[in-house]
């Protein structure tokens, strides 16, 4: 598929970065900007295949180092895949498995071509590189592959980052080479923490190979707010226009808005499901904790005006007694307005850049959203600096 | 209402007692006989109302002693009743929080009016009985409200079940003069354990009083299945034939099948949603392990020809690697799965006895389910007496 084809340039927004395009996957089309929710085990956390299709989930991800693990490959081979497996018709990303060897994983020794550790689970010994990702990508048969990078903590060493740089380039030019399932995209990963050198570097190695798109990888490492948006910053110029643009892992409501705005067409992040099981719901004005005991007499649903199959059926004062006594159906409720509450926040920037008031959208939800005080202090150590 | 209006007598079996009737409640009218989920603490665990509904549930439990701990009365109150603040628009039956107070409290002194015990959550005194859990449940608004009983354990002495028929009787006379909600019909609970003399007297005391429908109480009580089949055997015949019977926490597929053979019409039980929790699915064959390794490459449904949900859409391989990967979707799954098997296993019935097969398929039950090792036993030991 040519690119053109593959990814369609719909509209650039005027006052910033954003754009609105179409990605065209063997298992259908996505709009972007697009928000895709994790299912690193073959689920989405507490919700089902018809939960996230009635919400306007375009496309999942899997993931090749727990998917290898358990099921196995055997058992998704004897499915038919993993569309298949997990019955999920729409279209699938994986990660490679980078990501979690290099931060759930035992690490033993990193050879030339890919990484022998532990398994997290039982400790016994396996081993990852790019021809063993790309070759459990292309059995899972997701509809966008992605490279076996090396992907090192915010905490890195320069000659850290400078080896985790070269790696990621030899590994992606192995990936490069691996056989595909039919129709399988496969996107490059952009290494080098907040070094502009060394992503302009990577970046311009992993372009030279010629991807079907392009990922910002080691964000959402540990690293504070500026420390990513900056990462995101010195990235994206090098990055082809005509193409889509992922940044992995990322991340709240606004910063999606702030990452929409510097030129990213798609995210992934564990935070809508992972805040539901702790209780928190995320709004427009930034996330409630509805778990605590101020909304236990409160009869609106969790936010108002909000379309979820949770806000509008429920109240914030069963869905906390839930959370309170511990019935599943209330971190299900919450994952589902949490999730719905991430993919309308992409609707309206899609709508917003093809209508032209993006630029009001993106004001909009910095004056109304409260950041975590996380990211507040974050921020204000940067300004100090 | 009159017993006529409020329960219809349909069509009897010819060949056992089992018989089809309508009761009607200020919520609707119920299909007898009825599985009804439990929902202890306003949620049917794991499931969501829309699934419920889907599956042809018809009436929910819920629990006065949990409800009132948590979220307490005031909530309920200003939530507008049980119905509302679950949002379960359809017919709903209270228990009376006897059962839970002689079981999961410590009891520290039974009165003559109630029981003075500690929550089972934080240890704090608390006092339930006839007076208080009428107005419990005349808060929550329940369609059916259950007398406040002593249930003794199946270990009782006979001087102990003396005493919990007498105190049941009276606390039974009690209930009855309590005011209730709009349209609340009341059931008495028969109590007397396997002693067919107290049985007798329990039942014909409870029947003097004019309940809208009679329970048989302290079975599930962890006798062995003889034992409570005896039970209900020497208390049916002292129940009102126009009037709906309803035999507590019972049981499995195949007990219900039997149970409605010896002129029961209601039945809840947690065993649809517990066991799933624990990987366990029910079939017309009897119970399987999905979680176990046998099912990982098996790609049929949890039961060939199930219309729920789950069998409709997943595989056992799926659901088996959910659970053993610890996903709450497969215990979702399985949940549905279970209790759509016990409302089809009643539906059947249903259309058995209006067809004038119900020995058939309870031949047929008897012959293709496989009965626990726990049940096969105590049947076993029955038979050598």
């Amino acid at each position: 598929m040519s690119h053109e084809r593959m990814f369609e340039l719909i509209k650039r927004d005027t006052t910033s970065k954003a754009r609105v395009g179409r990605l065209n996957t063997a298992h259908g089309a996505v709009d972007t900007p697009v928000f895709m929710s994790v299912g690193t085990q073959a689920s989405v956390k507490a919700l089902d295949p018809r939960e996230l299709r009635e919400m306007g989930t375009q496309i999942i991800l899997g993931n090749t180092y727990h998917l290898n693990i358990r099921p196995g490959m055997e058992i998704i081979t004897a499915a038919g895949g993993l569309h298949q497996f997990m019955n999920w018709q729409a279209p699938i990303l994986t990660d490679s498995g980078g990501f979690q060897v290099f931060s759930l994983a035992t690490i033993r020794k990193i050879q030339a071509h890919g990484v022998e550790f532990r398994s997290h689970l039982d400790g016994s010994l396996l081993f990852l590189g790019p021809k063993e990702a790309m070759k459990i990508q292309a059995t899972l048969g997701s509809d966008i592959a992605m490279v076996f990078d090396d992907c090192p903590p915010h905490t890195s060493t320069p000659r850290e980052l400078r080896g985790a740089v070269d790696r990621t380039v030899r590994w992606a030019r192995e990936c490069r080479e691996q056989p595909r399932s039919p129709g399988q995209l496969v996107f490059g990963i952009v290494q080098g923490a907040a070094n502009p050198a060394l992503r302009e570097e990577c970046a311009k190695e992993l372009v030279g190979m010629a991807f079907d798109g392009y990922a910002i990888g080691g964000v959402s490492v540990g690293e504070p707010e500026p420390e990513m948006m900056r990462a995101i910053e010195i990235t994206e110029p090098f990055l082809p226009a005509n193409q889509p643009r992922y940044a992995m892992g990322l991340g709240t409501p606004a910063q999606l808005v702030e990452l929409v705005a510097r030129g990213v067409d798609m995210f992934d992040c564990v935070l809508p499901t992972r805040v539901a099981r702790n209780g928190t719901a995320f709004t427009r004005k930034g996330s409630i904790s509805v778990k605590g005991g101020a909304y236990k007499a409160d009869f609106r649903p969790i936010e108002e005006g909000c379309d979820c199959f949770a806000c509008q059926h429920f109240t914030r004062a069963y869905i906390r007694h839930l959370l309170n006594v511990g019935e599943i159906l209330g971190l299900r409720l919450l994952s589902v307005h949490n999730t719905r509450m991430y993919l309308k926040v992409m609707e309206d920037i899609r709508a917003a850049i093809l209508a032209g008031t993006f630029d009001a959208l993106r004001r909009e939800f910095a004056t109304n959203y409260i950041p975590t005080q996380k990211v507040l202090l974050a921020r204000a150590a940067a300004a100090d600096r």
